[in-house]
C-alpha cells in the first residue's frame, strides 16, 4: 500500500516509510486502507478501539453506539468498552450484528454484570478504576455523550496520548476531536490506525 | 443435552435442572459436551479460560503450553494470560496455530510490549498487579510451572472460587487440583464449563 | 459543639441533630470547630483530604499548594497527594513546615520516588491508574492547576460524590468549587468534614 | 552508628559505608539502632512495615498481632494494613494503644469499612487487588496466621523482593521466614530496615 507520494505502509510497524517506486495507481480512501490492513496485510492491528459513553442515552447516541459498533466490526476492529448498559450496552449490539468481536472490561466481580451482547467479558473487581485500563489498552477511543465517568477515561485517554473522538455531547475536552457522526469517527479512528 | 439421569443442560445459565423426561441416547464425554456447548447450543461460555504460569519454561512446559492453548482453541474457549513470554507465550501459540483467541493482560504501558502470537493485548498500565485480574476474569485456571507471579494468582483465583488446575510443576497449593497432563486439564476444564 | 440553631454535632457520625436545648454561647467559625473536632474531640476525622494539581507549578500555585498544606496540617488533617513533584511536594512541604501527617500514593514500584516531604510513602506500582485511588480514600480534594492527570482525578472524584475545590486555574469541571485562595479553601473544606 | 567492624551507617541512603575510623564504643542491639533511627537520625524510614493475616485469628494469633503493632509503634515504625477485621484489627490495636500511626488500605469504597483502631483509613475501591499494593508499599512484611488472600500478599511481596516474617501458622513460602514471635520478628524487621 502506497500513499501515492512516494511512501509506502509498513503494516507490522503501522509506519510509513519513503521509498524510490514511483507512485501507481489509485489512491484510496482511509476505510479502505484499514480493510486491507485487517483483512489481507496479514499483520492487522491487534490493540482494542475503545468506545465509551453514557449509560442513559438518547435515541440519537443509541443509533450512534450502534453504528459505531457495525462499522468497526465489519472493519474487523476489535472493540474495548466498558461491559456494562447504556453505550456500552448499544456498541456492542452493533458489533454482534456485524459479527465482530467485542470486549467488555467490567468493574463487577463477576461476569454476569455484562451486557448481553458482549462476546468475552472480563470481571476485574476494580471498579471503575478498570477506567484508566480501557484508556492505557485502547489505541484511541470514541466517546459517545457520558458525564463523569467518561470525563476520567478521556482524560487519562489523551494524558497516555490516544486520540479520543467525540461524538453526541461527548465531554468537551481540549485536546479531544468532535466528529459529525459515526462514519466521520470510522474515518479519524481509520487515519490513526494507519497513521495518516 | 441431558447427563443420562433425568437432568438436561441449561446453556445460559450453564446448570442442570431435573426433568420427568426419560433419559435417552448414548452419554457424551465432556469434551464432546463442550463442543456442542461452545459451537451449537447459541450460549457458549463467554468468560474465559486462563492460562499462568512460568517465564523460562522447560520443555515440557512449553509442550504442554502449546498443547493446552490448542486444546481449548479447538474447543472455542477464549484464552487469557498474561501477555508476555515464557508459558504466556507457548499458550497463544497453541492458540494461534489451531486459530483461536487468545487475550493478553499486560503489565506494561503500551500492547507493543506483547508477544507476537497474542490475538488481543490489552495494555493495563497498572503491573503484576494485573494478576488480580487475571484470577478475578477468568472462569478457571490452569498453572503450567511458575514461580511468585504463579502463586499470588492461583492464591487469588482459589479466593475468588475459580477452579484451578496445576500442571508441569505449577505451585502446589491446598485447593488447587494436580492434572497429568493437557489433556487431562481440559477435561477438568470441560467439567467445570458444564458445571459437572 | 451546636450551631446556634439548636442542632448539636455528633463527631463520630459528623451528623447534626436536632436538640431540644436552647443555643447558648457564641457560634465558632467552620475553622475553630475543625480544630475542635481533630483535637478536642475524640472523635476526628479520619479520612485524608487530598491536595492534587500540576506538576509544573506557577509561582503563584507553588505559594497556594504551600499555604494549603501548611493550613491542613495546622489544624491536624492528614493530606492526601501523589507523592511526586510540583504541587504534590510543594503541599507536602507545607505540612512537613507544620510538623503535620501527608501520605503520598506514588505511581512507582519504590518509595524512593517520593518527594523528600512526603511523610508516609506507598509505592503503588500501579501507575497513574492510582490516581482512582486518591480520589476514593478523599474526603473532599483541592486541586491547584493541572493537566490531564489532574482533570481525571477531578473526574473520579466528583463520580465518588467528593466535593472538589479549585483554586489557581484547576481544570473547571462543572461540580467543582472555585476558591479564591487556600485560606477560602480551608473553609470549605471545613465545612465539608463538620457537614454543614 | 557503626557497626564496630569500621562501617558507619548512613540514615538517609540505608547503607553501609566502611570507614577508616577505628571502631568506638559498644556495640547496640538492632531495636536500639532503630530507636535511634526512627528517633534520632533525623533520616527516619518513612515507608511503613506490613503486618498482614487472617480475618478469624485464634486467642495466639490475636496476640501476636497486637504485640506486633505495640512493637513497631514504640519504635516510630509506620504499619500498613488491609485496615478491615481479624489480624488488621487487632494490630492498628497495638499501634493505637503505643500512639503510633497505622494506615488501612481498605478494598472498599468507603472509608467507614476501616475497623475503629486504623490512624488514617485509604478506601481504595479496588477490592482485593488492593493485596498487590500493600506489598508494594511496604519495606517488609510480617504475616501472622492467614489463608489465600494473605498468600497472594505473600507471594506478590517475594516477587517484590520485599522480605517476609511469618508469625502463628502464616502460610509457608519458600523465601519466607519463619519467627518465633513478635519480639523475633521486631529484630528481623529491624535488621531489615538497618540493612544489616
Amino acid at each position: 500500500m502506497h500513499d501515492g507520494h512516494g511512501r509506502i505502509f509498513d503494516p507490522a510497524a503501522r509506519r510509513w516509510t519513503r521509498t524510490a517506486l514511483a507512485a501507481w495507481g489509485e489512491p484510496v480512501p482511509p476505510r479502505r486502507a484499514l480493510d486491507w490492513l485487517q483483512r489481507d496485510s496479514g499483520t492487522p492491528l491487534r490493540a482494542p478501539v475503545a468506545v465509551i459513553g453514557t449509560r442513559t442515552p438518547t435515541a440519537a447516541q443509541v443509533a450512534a453506539a450502534v453504528a459505531m459498533g457495525r462499522l468497526l466490526a465489519e472493519h474487523k476492529v476489535t472493540v474495548l468498552c466498558g461491559g456494562r448498559s447504556g453505550v456500552m450496552e448499544e456498541v456492542c449490539r452493533g458489533v454482534a450484528e456485524a459479527g465482530g468481536l467485542s470486549i467488555g472490561l467490567l468493574p463487577d466481580d463477576e461476569p454476569e454484570a455484562a451486557n448481553p451482547y458482549v462476546t468475552v467479558p472480563l470481571a476485574t473487581g476494580i471498579g471503575v478504576a478498570r477506567n484508566a485500563l480501557i484508556a492505557r489498552a485502547a489505541c484511541c477511543l470514541v466517546a459517545i455523550g457520558g458525564g463523569y465517568g467518561t470525563l476520567s477515561e478521556i482524560a487519562f485517554a489523551l494524558q497516555f496520548k490516544r486520540p479520543v473522538f467525540l461524538l453526541e455531547g461527548a465531554p468537551a475536552v481540549d485536546g479531544g476531536r468532535v466528529c459529525s457522526d459515526a462514519e466521520a469517527a470510522l474515518d479519524a479512528v481509520a487515519r490513526v490506525i494507519l497513521a495518516l
